[in-house]
């Protein structure tokens, strides 16, 4: 088991890791519509934080060498079930041609005020249950 | 890394596979109590939204021969805790005598306005993790 | 696959397992701060309960052999994001040097009236996956 380290997404705010990896499985913690440098921003719309926190988890995936096509699992926590199409929209135009399994949860409110918080499960290619299929 | 296609569940509403397989392991999206002609029934009660919605995921995990039996984890997301036990009770009665690991999570509200929603990761038999063991 | 029993942790309240293990994957049920024998204590403020939470998912995976270290995934669902710096507190404390993937999940109500369930995915240390590494 390993701790991924991705510069180019916001540090854990608190006692966790962007992500670990184990057996060629990364599990990526929930991820907020934070700038990678850390600046707050629960202000934006809900496309443009759905497209932040989209961003961050496909750095984290980037830095293990994943990339949508390899996510399986995509759970995605929203602020108001009114805005299920615009993160379907935004979430599209990011995987492209991916289309993991995914569950969109309605939550009452997330951390710092924020509407989406998406997390995953994806594989590292080149590992032995990826070669052997 | 697979897509499964179960045409006895309804298709997916949105950018997500119905299931993906990797490794042996099966990842199923959220299935809400839509028919699987796509008609919607939000008005349905809630025993009878939450025996839809498992029929939809188990009708997914039988197209990969996976069956009760080899579901690992039970996610399921209700409107109003005041309807666990009628959960249980649904959900004992459709899954026998397979009991996995299960987490039941209250939310404020769901797509389309359906009162129960339930994703699963489970295993395919006969793959080499399972033939090991 | 198998399902896990570990004495020392409340039993499960409904059709599931206290978790179940395949592949050298632990997946552990939604924990709630109920006592180890069963007596409920909805009452206690929110620290107490997420220390207890904690402690039943812990004497959990104490029974497969896992632990802190061996911990991929946890999902914390609370009442109120208002208290989620005082479960990254005593989650810090009982996870010490472990810092898996982590979502914090704010939710309307948990089942009888308590502030936190956490739920959580950990390998078994020694499996073949793991010796490969």
């Amino acid at each position: 088991m390993r701790a991924i380290v991705a510069s180019a997404a916001p540090r854990p705010a608190g006692h966790y890791s962007q992500a670990v990896e184990h057996g060629g499985i990364i599990y990526v913690s929930g991820q907020l519509p934070v700038l990678p440098d850390g600046t707050h921003q629960p202000e934006l719309g809900f496309e443009d934080q759905a497209r932040q926190a989209l961003v961050n988890l496909l750095a984290i995936l980037d830095e293990t060498g994943a990339a949508p096509r390899t996510v399986l699992r995509v759970t995605a926590y929203i602020v108001g079930v009114e805005n299920w199409p615009r993160f379907n929209g935004i979430y599209a135009e990011l995987f492209g041609d991916a289309r993991p399994a995914r569950t969109v949860v309605p939550v009452p409110e997330l951390h710092y005020g924020y509407k989406i918080e998406i997390d995953a499960v994806a594989f590292v290619e080149g590992q032995p249950e990826d070669v052997a299929k």
